[in-house]
């Protein structure tokens, strides 16, 4: 079975925003077993609109849209697609009581225009929205002695990816008799995606069911694993041996499965063992801290970061030493010590990672993770270095530094115990 | 005239890269007035890319290609494009030369795929790559009687931006006989897209050269006028007009032309008045540290921020009074003009913004922009606080607080002249 997905939207066209939309869905059909051949962008127009579907029609067994499925007159994926597969729209009035409800809840005044997302094609099957207005849908056709599924799925990417997985993947499983599909996600840090195939090349072609492949993330691998099986269980127990044989070869470079990222990771590790965590940054600038606090309900763990952009600012908030910076300047390991050594006493923390260096040019990038290895009273601590020659840009070797940063810090929680 | 975008990358179809490109290339086509209808995605695949292209070329003037141009044997846009369009493939020497010498510069062995490069469509003109080996190219095609420009650009979207801009630009408007196209971008805060459009509808309907047309950014608006004209200067005196009459309608919701972002504009209006920033944040957690640090060269203006996730460390690194917290807790108006004097004090700077709240969850957030307005002797300060309600999810709730902490500063020095 091959799918095509379909994107209608003007903006997209114009260029004001990227595609998340097609590779959500590409995500998720991928890791489903389904093929794709093609994405479309088409423009919020009925003529272009049929044309594409027209194409898909004839290349693809299943259709999905995104896009086009809101209130006004410019949302026309629903009309279109009825037309392009002979079906009328019909009033389903279920939908039209939830979206009066919904208006005379939000205390707005009903307008005719918003009755158009009670109607669908006929026979469609509702994929509801928990987070936005627009429901989605889906229905089979036989046109023209072809059968073809079609789904269509909203255009915020925060609605499309929940209504994708949640409702179209469910639908496209019974659709292909598919049984239960199950992927684990090896998080993998400090081996380049060439390292990683040369040494699982022959294991991952050896691999149908489950399969094991690889993405390339910026800084880091994936592995996914993916296996299809009468039951969930089944599919858990085939994963399995593949993730512990993946572990044995790559070693503690996989840091973890599912687990997100190299900050998730830590912060998991902190706080099974009760831990704190703090920073000291100068050339991140705060992007260890941010990434931290993207993770919901961090506080627990996350004391702070000084983010210090001056050497007076390294001095008054972290304490560095003005005699450090004068011998060995900013950008040093004594520097760097000292900076994790103050965050830990300033913040109060059981942990620190600290950076200093150059976000571009030749210089070179200085990282510590640092353990308070005794009590409140005595300060004492423990800290591993590492000196890091990067030849990227601004944003790639601020993040690589972070993610160095991280990666330090997981070692030495881990060798703790 | 219209172009259709083919992106070729069986990694799109997989969902594990977002095509960026096809975002760029229509950016840069929207602003050369070149109409855009439809992107096409296809995977490394021969004959799926021949059908692409022959759909194409029966609904658009101009192909662009994106990915596709490298050395392996995936590579197959440059021969599948060749093929689709009857030319022969054909060794360009110079290139050839370049190629091996890019090895030998490089103390690489030379291999014959890497010839590959030196291939292009007969009659194609090249598209020097600067930052990458690939080039691209361009060429004409009159095949079957209809006139079409093909233009191929490299995947990696750095590489695929700067021939974009730099090359395939140029030679579009040599194609179109096109003369100058300038654009200027206003951008605008604090008022939504629809009071925008509210306000100028009618002006941006009446006009045609130059035209105005809005753009929705996550949390702000932007206005585009773009004017086509003989020459670089006759376009900058049509555009002058149009970008004062938006200035008078929007007043100073509009922070600036061209000017990318609000962190842009405070960082540019702190360096023209020799003045120093610093940030405390609680709920922002090192995003407005990592937005203005983002800006390579900042550091001549940005001094640092406290990151203080705990109480503790509002106290220890700011000198926030714990009888603050604990009469009005660590979100209040109270505390938020705590940690913007005490940032002004440990950081030394001559303004600060500061920011306390909840991320998530029913909770207002504070805000408080800062100026020291006495000398380093006495410290005395001036402040404006703002309260949000927010009802975003984390994410957008983070965002709107730093974009507004940078609106309020703006805002402040401007006042300050």
């Amino acid at each position: 079975m091959t799918a095509e997905i379909i994107s209608v939207g003007t903006e997209l066209l114009l260029g004001g925003t990227v595609n998340s939309d097609a590779q959500i869905v590409s995500e998720k059909l991928s890791e489903l077993g389904i093929n794709v051949y093609y994405h479309t962008v088409v423009g919020d127009n009925d003529a272009r609109l049929m044309d594409a579907v027209r194409i898909a029609a004839n290349r693809a067994d299943i259709i999905i849209t995104t896009g086009g499925l809101g209130p006004t007159y410019d949302d026309m994926t629903k009309e279109t697609l009825a037309k392009a597969f002979g079906k009328p729209l019909v009033l389903y009035p279920e939908e039209e009581a939830r979206v009066r409800a919904w208006f005379s809840g939000a205390g707005f005044s009903f307008t005719e225009n918003n009755l158009r997302q009670a109607y669908f094609p006929e026979g469609s099957e509702i994929l509801a929205n928990p987070i936005g207005t627009a429901p989605g849908c889906a229905f089979h056709s036989d046109l023209g002695g072809k059968r073809i599924a079609v789904i269509m799925l909203p255009g915020p990417p925060r609605e499309c990816r929940k209504m994708m997985y949640e409702q179209a993947a469910p639908f496209l499983k019974k659709l292909a008799g598919m049984g239960e599909i199950v992927s684990r996600t090896l998080f993998i840090f400090g081996m380049g995606e060439s390292a990683v195939e040369d040494k699982l090349r022959d294991y991952m072609r050896s691999l149908t069911n489950p399969t094991l492949a690889p993405y390339a993330k910026p800084g880091e691998v994936q592995l996914r694993v993916t296996a299809k099986a009468d039951t969930h269980a089944l599919a858990e127990e085939m994963i399995a041996p593949v993730i512990e044989r993946v572990q044995s070869v790559l070693g503690d470079a996989v840091y973890g499965v599912d687990i997100g990222s190299l900050e998730n990771c830590v912060l998991k590790l902190l706080r099974e063992r009760g831990k704190t965590l703090c920073a000291a940054e100068s050339v991140t600038g705060g992007l260890i801290a941010k990434r931290i606090t993207d993770i919901s309900g961090c506080s627990d763990v996350f004391r702070g970061s000084a983010v210090t952009y001056s050497d007076r600012a390294k001095i008054e908030l972290l304490g560095v030493a003005p005699e450090t910076i004068a011998e060995h300047t900013a950008v040093s390991e004594q520097t760097v010590i000292e900076m994790a050594a103050g965050a830990l006493s300033k913040f109060d923390a059981d942990y620190a990672i600290a950076v200093t260096g150059f976000a571009e040019g030749e210089g070179n990038t200085f990282i510590a993770a640092a353990e308070r290895s005794s009590g409140k009273d005595t300060f004492n601590f423990r800290f591993d270095t590492r000196e890091i020659p990067l030849g990227f840009d601004r944003e790639r070797s601020r993040a690589m530094a972070a993610h160095m940063a991280f990666d330090m810090l997981r070692r030495m929680i881990l060798a703790g115990g």
